[in-house]
């Protein structure tokens, strides 16, 4: 069996980032950049004005002087002449700067009397005064590519005078649940029928990765069925199955696609919950057979799946990033399975994360799972630890999971 | 002028979340729900196999022990017989356990010759058999409303069949950047063009706090342009507006609202960046009044909008939730206005919290604020501090933000 970082490196090696298209800069959010953005401008594009005031010249505006209003120079529409001794220019946060001048004084450091100023608070050079290019120059880097970007990359972007913007084609990602007894949600229930699950959460979790889901119809446990998947997966990045990934007559998963020439990588991973995972290339699409049990099926989306569509999504580095916490409650020793135990995660007075393993961790109780704030992560033959020890968690609050 | 808190507690107390609407179970994902979910059947619906294997009477399956095999029970096929003595039904993960039988023998803990088995490993009652209803009972409240939905929270609703959900209507936000020095990205430019960004980053801010922006025309620095938007805010929850909040001659937003009824709140706040924030109700729309400097307007968009499209969309608490860091840098003193450092945030051997202030504060900077894991955030009057001082947190990581 191999480990997760094994299986992940196994899983990762073949994909490759997807292809770049443009789209227009509302629509880049969430979005990967394929490629670095250059600011197109100088910004600020001239020396501007900080403050609503008067731009003057420092030397003419020690406290008590009067200077001659000559002109205005709202934002947007620069004066043109040129400033000379003791006079000034009436100007707006966002104004140019007028030829001549070299700082701007506050309006509330000024007396205004018709086209005259007395000076209250004596000037100084540079004083609020924004510099051109203070914030960034044309040509500059703005933003390096792989970057998921967010609303303040957005407005760079914008800023930069970018009107499009080219991202990596969102991942699509087939999702293929198995089985006679799945159905789905609202449609009619035998004995013994279990409603399908999975196929909704893990869509939802590609979303939240950055991927486009399709949802397949459910497959019954017919090898026919399943095998047919391969003449459905046109532009298609990723093939994600639930359930028949085990060791039973009815986990045909495997030998269904292995009809239409499925090639088996690996199925097998020395962790809990999860362990019969499937991994290989069918026609060029890679296969990540999860199990049908929900818990694993999540839990091993999260170990493998995020991580993928992170990859094919163009970002750099796809390993779900662990962070420390403390133990609220002592954890038993590990076996040589890796194990995720579903627990409540809260903040104590100093900020430290505290983990609380919840006392039923069974792979069945979905419920347990929806309301866990991390997994606590415990390596094989991890030894036992009390209350106050530090263990790696897998946070899953606040990531659309 | 207000505090930041006095500023938010104001601007939230006329908001209501919105109505409800129905929408189909994956178009969930992100929204949240008007109402509780409750389960309308049981998980497992029936005591259930936990592994592929025999089901039997424990009290037949001692070491050495062999059974007749009288049937099988794939997943979604029950047997429809009884289990007797020193009998045992082929079954499968997630199969239905036969009446009679009281536990599972995992198939590799026997030996099969033809339509017999030998126990190898003794039985217990109870053993890898799935209690019905041990996730969930018909009824009982799967999730509570007021909760954004993420990938588990639909897997659960999923499986607790439904295939509809309630949730509030995403709150539609109107965003209007007004002035004439400000044009969209990759329009022609003239001398003093600013490109406006902050539409464009508002947007995507809403967009990450689960509302629809809608941005209007650029308006241009004329009263009747500017109150003219009165007329086209049906449909709309919210109005933000961006520049003109401040106390120049071309402020206007105020003056030209006022001709339409708009009824102001406040406008000042004791904070930095942002002071000049705008708040009132313009026909039963509220109106938020952003600063047109685009790193102010973002921090007043955290503190104020998101907080606002959290109340609209129906989650329960609307505070922005600072964590605890520890400064790797001293800050100085501040003075009456709560302010808000840019930072780069990082994570000590420990696992806790390290911002870094940036040693550029000015609020033109955006390549700052976009390149900042978190805004420190600093109380009026706050005594100066010390490399390794507690300081509290705005993160701005992960969010979409």
């Amino acid at each position: 069996m191999l480990s997760v970082d094994e299986a992940r490196a196994r899983i990762l090696a073949p994909l490759r980032p997807t292809a770049s298209e443009i789209v227009a800069l509302p629509d880049a959010w969430g979005r990967v950049l394929t490629g670095p953005i250059q600011a197109r401008l100088t910004q600020p594009p001239a020396d501007m004005s900080a403050m609503d005031g008067y731009a003057l010249r420092a030397a003419d505006g020690g406290a008590g002087a009067r200077l001659a209003v000559i002109g205005r120079a709202p934002a947007g529409r620069p004066f043109a002449g040129q400033i000379g001794a003791d006079q000034a220019i009436r100007l707006f946060t966002g104004s140019v700067l007028p030829d001549g001048a070299d700082c701007v004084l506050p309006q509330e450091d000024v007396e205004r009397d018709g086209d005259w100023i007395t000076v209250r608070e004596a000037a100084q050079a540079g004083r609020h005064v924004r510099r051109a290019g203070q914030d960034f120059c044309r040509g500059e880097v703005l933003m390096p590519g792989g970057v998921r970007l967010g609303a303040r990359a957005i407005g760079l972007i914008a800023a930069g005078n970018h009107p499009w913007v080219a991202v990596h084609r969102q991942p699509r990602v087939a999702i293929l649940a198995t089985g006679d007894e799945v159905v789905m949600p609202g449609e009619p229930l035998a004995d013994g029928s279990i409603v399908s699950s999975n196929a909704h959460a893990l869509a939802a979790l590609v979303r939240a990765g950055g991927g486009v889901p399709v949802v397949l119809p459910i497959a019954p446990d017919d090898p026919a069925a399943i095998a047919s998947v391969a003449d459905h997966l046109s532009g298609i990045d990723l093939l994600v199955t639930t359930g028949g990934a085990s060791v039973g007559e009815h986990d045909l998963v495997q030998a269904s696609l292995a009809t239409r020439g499925f090639a088996l990588d690996f199925w097998r991973i020395a962790m809990r919950p999860g362990k019969p995972l499937l991994f290989g290339q069918l026609g060029g699409v890679p296969v990540l057979g999860l199990p049908g049990n929900p818990v694993s099926a999540f839990v091993c989306a999260l170990l493998f799946l995020s991580p993928a569509l992170a990859r094919l999504g163009g970002l750099p580095d796809p390993a779900p990033s662990a962070v420390e916490a403390r133990l609220a409650a002592p954890v038993a020793a590990n076996d040589h399975r890796a194990d995720h135990l579903r627990a409540a995660l809260a903040t104590d007075s100093a900020g430290g994360l505290i983990a609380t393993p919840f006392d039923r961790q069974d792979s069945s109780l979905m419920q347990v799972l929806a309301t866990a704030g991390c997994l606590i992560v415990r390596a094989p033959h991890a030894p036992a630890l009390s209350v106050g020890a530090a263990v790696s968690v897998l946070r899953l609050d606040g990531l659309g999971l």
